[in-house]
């Protein structure tokens, strides 16, 4: 089955591209690349343990979670030109939720299957804690001052501009800390020791070769797929919260959630947290506030206003998988409550 | 004195009995039952100290709380059938502020009068605090998003039911993981030593009868002394949210109470947490989702939509009893600390 | 330079109380009380730190916070006389905001730039939090349940009455606890090894001494700075809220501010966190509950009922604090963190 894993990939990846340039219409077009992302999932998912090898659990994790919320910064982009505002902030919601409860649950709940209690770095756990704070501080507080009678509408920008300045700042702050000042106080320490089992087949630049390209692989099939969900939707009559919190979340972290996985079955659970939260953290701290930026730009100005539902999904997700994480360990147990407040926020939104 | 329990036990009960069931009038009951729970809550005390003595402090804590809940239970169905939601959900609120403030709070309070310091096992503090959010998360997302505008309001049954499903799974598995596939992890340390102090009088045997015994003498005093409330209530112009939220959820476990403060007196304050953190956890995840399948049985629905003070009462009483006991340890002064909680509530529930 | 200092202080704080009593104008008097304010608040630094070299970090840092406060209790007791109630809460959120996310954060952001990680006793770490929780928990409740409709209006007072009897009360058993009770548990561990560097230039009571004069100082020369400001402010338009809750809680604080900064410098971050958090705490369960209770003296009775953006503002400070310094640790990190949390709410606040 090794031997077959490349000629299926590049097979599936093809037929993906060819139904979605040459329009074979919206039920192919999904069959084909709901097929190919299971394949390009699991690539990504590969050259993203090759290279936790090399670099170690916490580089390995921040490489494959910044490569997977590119794809979802570039896709936001277009959104934005197009005015599309409330979309953006449903898949804004959908990817921190997402990463929180499904990626990081799923991960704790197959990887507890396997071994009892599954150990990462507490210092980042904590670290990790008070920076999902600051995100969820950072929504929270402009939407109260907002909607006080006394607050002038036309500040509304200006205030969202700041926060998203000092976001910014918060997020390069942490990128400084975390890989300089602060580096060995948040490495796991299973990395010190020589890893357990066989060394990956690719050599160190064969595999950040492979993440690349396996990311913008993701990137390209999560993009058909997506495209192909509105026609679905409409026919279901899903709301465009619905599939923008959930379905295009779910799908467009596809890649997070094959690797997360992956890594808490071999025992990484360091970069499995690094993959779920991480990424949550890159959608809070940078993704969301470079998106009001680029607003800027086009001359659409986008706030950071978020409504009621979605800061209330947000601050439990944040509530629940801070609780369950802070103290460094995961059980299959606390997995399966993360998915389970993941499953009560879809029901939830499902309705409205 | 200790000769004379038994006897004054089986007299007050049998008084209160008569005085209830041959209607001596709202006075002579009311002090007849007040006087019988004494012995009865003294006496499921005892009982749970012994079976804790044989199975261990966590399961001992366990059985009191599930016998304890068992009463309340079969209260709130009679309720239910007759369409008394609102009275349901009061006496829900109660019994979940009542068992993390009243019961834990005087726990702490007395024990550490006794003891400089109380420890339990961190791992169960830190299990017990996120369910407890999931608790808080359960009821609070049904409440933010039927508030919407965009919600359809038939559909708010529908959305109590799949909650009330989710929690009724996360409590199975709670049992399984704290039962079986963790039971190591989250239990006392000290079970393993040989209990200090003398040796139940009670068999094995003897012991869980009695306990189940006890259980019941205090579920029917219990009753017959709410019973007299409503009368007391009536000409002192209590309301009705402040008669369920306090004086039922109070009175209705005062066999938790008592038991818990006798084993926090005897420094067993790992199954004191049990019983009271673990009794509101049945409340939360078992009991009140129980309640919403068995109004659907009855043909009138309830949901599961609190008020907004009784959310926030919750949530109030989860954040500083989690914040409290997640080291593993209490003081006096901690206990104080929920007590004043308590108290804070209980006035501002007496103006409503 | 040393030599220098105490003729400078002296000179300053001269030329400020002669601008004040002669009435330079406000130019001129906010010119010279700045510059007196550097003098003064670096005279209770010293002071601080001699007092607590000799009473231990603890007791120092819980005499620095009390002197800070009375000034700030005396200026609100003559605001209150005159009805200003909606200034007195401004300000005291301010003084809470100020130092959990300002002082706290500047002093770990300092600390943490010359030293990788600094220690205090993370028993206080967890108690604080809890006191915090509390404070948090005493403005929340009054303020939602006045907020329902059932709750009668002619009842707010006396819910804010037995409320602040309640923190008092919470407060008293506080100073039992940490300072009689369970002194040893919360006590820094570094006391007890002999202290690094010099020992202080003044003799036990001489330290005690200059830390009243010092506080009092500060006290004089923060009230004539303030006394200018509402006429700048005047002329730039800001907010009275802007300026209760920023300005004057900066200004109002600078002696925290510069005993806090220097300590961290020194790596004595328990002492620093006690003036920061414990001033924090003062505010809440102490002075607040006071000035309620003085209200009532003066037969105008104020209530607790804090605005939304008010406590909204508070809780987030409450929580981002609350999760930096659980662990009992402060990197350079977590200080910027609570700083860019100050700079946010500030620019809300701001544009209100």
């Amino acid at each position: 089955m090794k031997r077959l894993f490349f000629p299926l990939l590049i097979l599936t990846f093809a037929l993906s591209a060819a139904a979605h340039y040459l329009h074979f219409g919206p039920v192919p077009e999904f069959i084909l690349s709901a097929l190919a992302i299971v394949f390009v999932a699991g690539f990504l998912g590969k050259a993203t343990e090759a290279v936790s090898h090399y670099a170690g659990q916490r580089l390995g994790g921040f490489l494959n979670a910044t490569f997977g919320n590119a794809a979802e910064l570039i896709i936001s982009i277009f959104l934005i030109k197009e005015g599309l505002f409330d979309i953006v902030k449903a898949s804004l919601t959908g990817s921190i939720i997402g990463n929180l409860l499904l990626v990081l649950g799923a991960s704790a709940f197959v990887g507890g299957l396997k071994f009892k209690e599954q150990r990462f770095n507490i210092h980042l756990a904590g670290q990790n804690a008070s920076l999902m704070m600051l995100g969820v501080i950072s929504l929270f507080i402009p939407a109260v001052f907002v909607k006080t009678e006394k607050f002038p509408p036309n500040e509304t920008i200006s205030l969202s501009v700041t926060v998203a300045g000092c976001l910014i700042l918060a997020y390069a702050g942490w990128l400084v800390y975390s890989m300089f000042t602060h580096k060995d106080l948040l490495e796991d320490h299973e990395e010190t020791q020589p890893s357990h089992g066989e060394p990956p087949a690719w050599s160190r630049n064969k595999s950040i070769l492979y993440l690349v390209l396996a990311t913008l692989m993701v990137a390209f099939v999560s993009e058909w797929l997506v495209h192909t969900l509105h026609v679905f939707t409409d026919k279901f009559g899903l709301s465009e919260l619905f599939v923008g919190a959930f379905l295009v979340a779910i799908i467009g972290n596809a890649a997070e959630h094959s690797a997360a996985i992956l890594l808490a079955m071999k025992n990484k659970m360091g970069a499995a947290v690094e993959i779920a939260v991480g990424s949550s953290l890159q959608i809070a701290l940078f993704v969301a506030p470079v998106l009001v930026f680029v607003s800027l730009i086009f001359g659409r100005p986008m706030d950071l206003i978020f409504s009621t539902i979605e800061l209330a999904a947000i601050a439990v997700a944040v509530l629940i998988a801070t609780s369950i994480s802070r103290d460094g360990t995961t059980t299959w147990y606390e997995g399966k409550l993360l998915l389970i407040v993941y499953v009560i926020l879809g029901v939830a939104f499902y309705f409205v």
